[in-house]
């Protein structure tokens, strides 16, 4: 039997919490022999939500936090003076290895925060960038930096690029994964200043396949496997996107029901825009995940369901599996 | 009769140069009687094109241009060196004052240069953007700057505040334009140095309506009439926008397709669905506006056809009808 992946999962702070967390930690322990999950969280209530399943028994263990950070929580603030809440609880027990990683679905700030002072950078380690995969028309990009921690040098963003590299190759796998840096111009004489002065960096860069400047129009159509950007433009980027998918989708729907006529023909047509529509969906790739830290955060979507959940817990043991931290030394720091 | 606009029509450097620059003056004309159009370009081209239609002659003239900058020519070096290109004369026109403003198709590079260069900033203007209405699910909002010149200075977003607010009210007439500054967050406190600073810069600006940040996710949506950012991020946006809407209805036509019952109910469906998208066409508007100058420059898409052309000449008829420049300088300059 392989080495067995320990996931903290935070219960609390998601949409669904604490019942569609606990229903991904019993779906993903019955599918996964090598897998144990600790759930944090108040004892009680997960108690009553894992009665409702049957599951082996020995590959979860509950682990008591009274107290919950919410989305109304100033990040720093919750972290320092939270110490009860699963989400403070859970970190700690990354940063004292008594667990590999933790998923969490709570208020994002606080996990970005939590990550980076408690579980820790890596040694050498400038930055640790939020990395989450996005859907495109031809299938997945990680958009690599999202996080809270704006106003990048372009040293951050080398390092950015060589973990998005290994995490596409080794947790992806996707095979010598092009990188590209958001541009507003193909040129490499275009772009604002950190653009300007990252460019010929990435390009002396030996250890990743740089194919240049991404313009944002390319980006749906995957211009690159992994899209390195600092945090601001990433993040604009992650939420238009979510923003406009949601938005014209909402615009077909009331087309389709505009008249008789185009309802019976909605009617037909539903399921195979479902079916394509679901290449727009990176749930199946887990979450977030937060790079460079001792330890793995995946940050989930707040209303994450179960299937979400799982799927970040798998990524946590691919993660371990694949040795991406000891990669991430051995490539970017040379150890 | 009112006041007759004078405009230049740079009828070259578009995918359907000259064909549907020449049929969209010919259209304006035929509907407005006080516009009249410089068409700018190869003489015997624009005549044969003339010859197809039927129109008040009175109302159009060729001027006489050899030359085009297309879109393998560099900005600084086309506007430099290529001064019988069709974009060049037109612009020393709108210098000179022959006439109001000009509409161009072609390399926007070259047209941002141009514009400031050759057409000039008004006095007391440190920057003109390029403020193009992007179709959101509710209406319009108007993304500025989306311009080349990237890297702005607090000073320079509160100017884009104020202009795009003018722009709005009186050109597109939406009353007390919301404007809203693009963040990665809702609360004063986040964001960017850049943003961080112009937040409160905006809030004590009194001759503007300002609501705060608008994330990204919400801009799809109409956050705000006038949304202000710097120009590496809008541009991000704006071409993310384009990429997205056309990749996801990629999308779902190849959905509609897939199956014998999909086509069928695709067939049925198909007539409200273009409906509702026609919804985000903003081609109704014209073309993104280069605000601040002597003169109003127009930007319209390289694959620009007719509809546009001529909204986009009815554009710089309701902006110097609307006294925008006048109104600039009153709100903005005091003077």
């Amino acid at each position: 039997m392989s080495e067995l992946t320990k996931v903290v999962l935070d219960a609390m702070g998601g949409d669904h919490s604490p019942g569609e967390m606990v229903l991904g930690a019993v779906n993903a322990v019955k599918e996964k022999k090598d897998l144990f999950v600790y759930i944090v969280g108040p004892e009680e209530k997960i108690k009553l939500e894992l009665a409702k399943y049957e599951y082996p028994k020995e590959q979860i263990e509950i682990v008591h936090a009274q107290d919950e950070i919410t989305c109304h929580d100033t990040p720093v603030n919750a972290i320092r003076s939270k110490k009860e809440s699963s989400m403070v609880v859970g970190l700690h027990m990354v940063k004292e290895g008594k667990a590999d990683g933790i998923v969490s679905a709570g208020n994002s700030g606080a996990l970005l925060v939590g990550g980076q002072v408690l579980v820790g950078k890596m040694k050498g380690i400038e930055r640790a960038p939020l990395a989450p995969i996005v859907p495109t028309v031809n299938g997945v990009s990680l958009l690599i930096d999202c996080g809270a921690n704006v106003d990048a040098k372009p040293s951050n963003l080398v390092q950015f690029a060589q973990m998005g590299s290994i995490y596409m190759e080794h947790v992806v796998g996707i095979k010598n994964p092009r990188v590209g840096i958001v541009n507003i111009g193909a040129e490499e004489e275009k772009g604002n200043a950190l653009v300007k002065e990252t460019f010929p960096m990435l390009k002396a860069c030996d250890n990743i396949n740089f194919i240049g400047s991404v313009e944002a129009r390319d980006f749906p159509y995957g211009a690159a496997d992994v899209v390195v950007t600092e945090a601001f433009v990433g993040n604009v980027m992650l939420k238009l996107t979510e923003g406009l998918a949601s938005g014209l989708i909402k615009k077909v729907k009331e087309g389709m029901t505009a008249t008789p006529v185009a309802t019976i023909g909605a009617a037909l047509v539903k399921k195979q825009i479902k079916n394509t529509l679901k290449a727009f969906d990176a749930t199946e790739y887990g979450g977030a995940p937060l790079l460079g830290l001792n330890g793995l955060v995946v940050k989930i979507h707040g209303n994450a369901t179960n299937k979400e959940v799982k799927n970040a817990l798998f990524q946590v043991g691919t993660f371990k599996k694949q040795k991406i931290n000891e990669k991430i030394k051995q490539y970017l720091l040379g150890e």
